[in-house]
């Protein structure tokens, strides 16, 4: 059982953030997210495109700023549960909150906040009838660590940046590696698809285009798959390979969370704005673009204020005899839980002889 | 007549954010500044000074924000009244407001925004009982343009960074600075302290310590200083001078808009916090470190992201009968009023033959 003080559902940059806001409380926090690593749609789907609006950053690319939150969150050592999915919440005798994923991974807290931005993001499945049965074992939604796929036959489906990108990266990694889309035009980066085209060339990717992958084989694990031409005169074609990677894309999907008794409202968390943003179950909170209340906008900025303001009331219901009294960081410095210590200069007080 | 749509009173931080909230929706800008430059207390105070907790910098000095946000705004073009305090405000029958500064400029729009931090900063003013009678004639509590000094006599009095800062600027400019303290020590930073040090010893600037300005000498224009020394054996001194410039901070007041018939509690400006931030008075708003409500915290983050709750409101206010829809800039970017147009690049669509 992994315990902490406010437990986060989502490490988008709303999660990243509360763990900052929290650390100035001297609060302790834990991330589960279903992506494989932290930054939400900003690292997972645009971490190349520029963000206009974000305070103070004229320009910044949506990876660049989960680097910048992950730098300024690390002094408060947040544990983090990646790759998994809150699946359900149960509330305890003295009030606290106990959530498992789907992978059995249990946290409890007595604080919980839900920063799951627009649900979890789901990966988009193509539709093989027994593709499921073949998850973990050859199939991969995502890829978590590419040396899984060592010295192995990979078969890449898709036509976007991910699949480009992957494609490429694996010809250094796997004995094999053929991508399968769909049409012959790719939507991505101008250089990453001259890159794959170069490495058509040299015999380092596969390239089969207007054709789909419509069939899974194996006894136990993936043995084959099974691919359909455009040209219907082509006749299927089997594969010999290792795994199978589709990747899609994601579609966001509020997911599990809708059945835990919290208030809805066209697909978001219902919370009473005019003071802390917290949901119909005292104790659960919900923060960012996964929650909706009047004049809701549906920004960064709004997720990171509504953080601030979250934690000093979670720090008051695990602290109800305790008076907290705000200390401005340019004054009080920042002091991590990992010993660090970032504090202004003082002042330097100087005699003139 | 200034004529904006939204009247923004405070260029802290929140009030330059507003220019770029209001921006994104269309709505022209204008800001008026008791101080002579944008950027509230992180540039008059502290520029120097970092910030831990605006969210994505893990550091940021107080200056550089204030630089940041300037950046950003600048495709909104908004206009500035700086160096003036708004005074009085009056309704007009079409339902806009008249603000006009303690110099008699005017300014109307159909939205005020209060965004006046802990309110404007006036100088400390030296007890001297005749100091207002030569204020615009001899005293300044602000340097606005150094080239007023040029080849005049200037006695600075202070003993922190700007009396520092300004009398070691002012050798190369006015013809003679004398810089008086009360104090053998100053309150500055390290290297200021040396440099004065050291221009004393060259003769470039006077230093007398242990001393104050007691009195103002004149016919009509400042002609003459009085000094008195701690050591009450030495005489009281008579220095011709052009110039007096009494640098001993900057206080917070609410000031003139405490009598502008707006709610207020513990010197700050009540607003509802459950919608839009706006005030007893239908129109005007108050957003950052001048406004309460219950749950407030008097962060920047939070001037921020009520600046870009309130313009959706003021948008309201201002075109009843057009539905907003918001844009994320990351999908449409950033259209300035200059013409200019920041967008991401477009994915590119390529054939691989």
């Amino acid at each position: 059982m992994i315990k902490t003080d406010i437990l986060i559902i989502g490490a988008g940059p709303t999660g990243l953030f509360t763990v900052f806001e929290a650390g100035l409380l001297k609060l302790k926090t834990h991330l589960i997210d279903a992506l494989p690593q932290p930054g939400g749609q900003c690292a997972e789907i645009y971490p190349k495109k520029p963000i206009y609006d974000v305070p103070a950053f004229p320009e910044i690319l949506a990876g660049d700023l989960v680097k910048n939150l992950m730098e300024q969150i690390k002094p408060f050592q947040p544990g983090f549960t990646l790759g998994e999915r809150a699946e359900t919440i149960e509330k305890k005798e003295d009030g606290s909150f106990v959530v498992t994923t789907n992978k059995g991974t249990k946290h409890q807290a007595p604080v919980v906040a839900i920063a799951g931005g627009l649900g979890s993001f789901e990966p988009r499945k193509p539709p093989i009838s027994n593709i499921a049965d073949f998850e973990d074992k050859g199939v991969s939604y995502f890829i978590k660590d590419p040396e899984v796929f060592r010295d192995k036959r990979v078969v890449i489906s898709g036509g976007g940046d991910s699949a480009l990108d992957w494609a490429i990266f694996l010809t250094d990694v796997a004995s094999e590696v053929v991508l399968v889309h769909r049409r012959n035009e790719f939507r991505g980066a101008l250089d990453s698809v001259e890159k794959v085209s170069e490495l058509s060339k040299l015999g380092k990717i596969e390239l089969i285009t207007d054709a789909e992958v419509v069939g899974l084989n194996g006894r136990n694990d993936l043995e084959k798959v099974v691919i359909r031409h455009k040209d219907l005169a082509r006749e299927e074609e089997f594969r010999e390979i290792d795994y199978f990677i589709p990747l899609f894309g994601l579609s966001p999907k509020l997911g599990p969370m809708a059945n835990w008794g919290l208030e809805i409202e066209k697909n978001a968390i219902k919370v009473d704005n005019s003071y802390d943003y917290q949901t119909n179950i005292p104790g659960i909170y919900a923060i960012g673009d996964v929650n909706t209340y009047k004049g809701k906008l549906k920004l960064i900025l709004s997720g990171f204020h509504e953080a601030a303001i979250m934690c000093q009331s979670a720090y008051q219901r695990i602290h109800p005899n305790k008076k907290y009294v705000l200390k401005y960081t340019t004054v009080g410095g920042v002091e991590g839980f990992d010993g660090s210590k970032k504090q202004a200069k003082r002042e330097v007080v100087q005699s003139i002889g």
